[in-house]
């Protein structure tokens, strides 16, 4: 017992339910991805007809077939803490349990494809990472980009993030403002010989209350926008009129917006009050037009629908890599004690994903 | 050196200003009044003419005379803590330092009287009392007042509080209330799923901007109530439309207001919003009327002026004994680093108590 454990050995020919149910049942809760990093490093090495390339618990594996376009196709290793709901359990069209929606699920189908297709039509770059759940600083896809965007380098990017596999393009920024109402001190016994910062942090309530959202159409789809005061404080003591007011807002702006524009929004819209910027990332545009995406949309042939929410799909948008999410799940359920994954969607996507690359 | 310290002598035929600095500079910081209780018990039972009674290190000097009627007139001894201003300093028309103001100026006065004016006009009721500073359960005052309502007993009293050797008649009443909006959670991402319990608490912030305080008058006297946001306090996480948000609110009453009007006030102007209440304590009726209190403002002859903030006065009110604060220094240098009492104030207090027990 007391010997290393050699690498769980991962059967890429097996179907991808049951690959799904393997991954899931190599623990991998941010931090401790080693494990599953040296299954799957194991698993790609063994294929023979890719080049693979491990950084820390990052697998980057490539085909060099020369051709015209080259797809990368990501997936994150990690998930978050154990909430009681390991190991992965079969129940009908479901499978259940941590890290079958986000994103074991998509990690199944890279593999599979990775396993199944070894000649595609486009040069493709499988990307496994970790440390997505935490800290963007400890992002394995964010270290990557910045120490070998060579390995990054595509001309389209498929982040296999639960979206009901359906795609999801682009994706809206993410900024944060300090509103800041000031005002003097007195005692409340003697109220009028002061000014309380808090009741007039009740108009910047107010202008928040009444926001309209702007629902600009970008590529044929339509974002959705969000101002929303997300922690607010103030006070000094029980009998004090206080002179300082905190609001902390967050703006979700869509990809049409720069990082200055959506800044500059927020600053217009809280004109005469006290902004300080404290946290900006920018959006995403959807990149539909380039021949590779293209082509993906119209084999999966639903509707395209607007990213809401930051993802890493943002990152290949930094490098100039268009990029969108498609994977199996609902992402309602990630993070969820009852998180699943209906089989279907694993299926789904994994058919598409060959039929894009074969036909 | 090592042997215990006989307490500090008073003496009690110095003029009351010098009085007034030694008592300052026997440090009295709350939790520490031992010393200062032990001089001043030391110091009235030297006199022979008061029966003095000592609890804990609270001390009550009492003349005997048989008049028709008993005024109480009672001090705190201990201070708020320092604040590199000891010892206490004589600069021209000032006194300097620690307890100057707030209040052993006023202290200073009580024990003059009580040795110059042996056989006052009216029986007397001297109270020194500990732990006015710090949180109601320790008030020295409080305490009196549950185990020995009887020492307590008179017809008028006086608390020399800092009121620049004015009168300052009854006080406000505060209370507190919990204001609370809730909302439901939403990722800010798609904020429009949840709603924002911060954004309601706007409307609950413009009630209170808009708010016209009450200003009745009584026995002449014009009070002037307040009611303020002292915290708000809301947030889940930045990327989190938040489901709560509490206000907490200060509400000063006037004295024709009894706690339950008060609270039913402030139920009125929140009405519709979740409101809890937290804490509340009752003011004092100025109760001018009785022949002590009459004689007494008539002597002092300036005007009469409320009393905002709340004070051990309300303590008297709620034993049926109308009270006035009646003190030197002015209140607004109480608490501060650079606390001082004009010296014509301290000389002024006692000649009008001499005065109003002697004529």
């Amino acid at each position: 017992m007391s010997e290393p454990l050699a690498p769980a050995t991962l059967d890429l020919t097996a179907d991808p339910v049951e690959l799904t149910r393997v991954l899931c049942d190599i623990e991998s809760v941010s931090g401790n991805e080693k494990a599953i990093a040296d299954a799957v490093e194991q698993a790609l090495r063994g294929l023979g007809h890719l080049d693979v390339v491990r950084r820390g618990n990052n697998i980057v594996a490539r085909t060099r077939l020369g051709r015209s376009e080259r797809v990368v196709i990501a997936g994150h290793l990690d998930t978050v803490p154990l909430n009681d709901n390991l190991p992965a359990r079969r129940d009908g069209a479901l499978l259940h349990g941590l890290g079958t929606c986000d994103m074991k699920g998509g990690d199944a189908v890279i593999l599979r494809i990775a396993a199944t297709v070894p000649e595609p039509n486009r040069d493709v770059t499988f990307i496994l990472y970790d440390a997505e759940e935490i800290a963007a600083e400890h992002n394995g896809l964010r270290k990557l980009a910045e120490t070998d965007p060579d390995l990054l380098a595509g001309d389209f990017a498929i982040l296999m993030e639960p979206s009901n596999a359906g795609v999801e393009a682009g994706c809206q920024g993410t900024l944060r403002v300090e509103v800041r109402t000031t005002g003097e001190r007195a005692h409340t016994a003697r109220a009028w010989r002061g000014v309380n910062a808090i009741h007039r942090a009740g108009e910047v309530l107010r202008l928040l209350e009444a926001y309209e959202p702007r629902k600009p159409v970008i590529d044929g789809l339509e974002y959705h926008e969000g101002l929303n005061a997300v922690f607010v404080r103030g006070g000094v003591a029980g009998n004090v009129v206080p002179d300082e007011c905190v609001v902390e807002v967050n703006y979700r702006f869509a990809p049409d917006f720069s990082e200055a524009d959506a800044e500059a929004y927020v600053r217009d819209f809280f004109e005469g009050y006290d902004v300080t910027l404290t946290d900006c990332a920018p959006g995403a545009l959807p990149g539909l037009d380039v021949p590779a995406a293209q082509a993906f949309v119209d084999l999966v042939g639903g509707e395209v629908f607007p990213k809401f929410g930051w993802t890493d799909v943002a990152r290949f948008s930094a490098l100039g890599i268009p990029a969108v999410n498609f994977g199996p799940g609902d992402p309602l359920f990630a993070h969820k004690q009852e998180e699943h994954v209906p089989v279907e969607h694993i299926e789904r996507c994994e058919a598409i994903l060959t039929r894009w690359l074969t036909s």
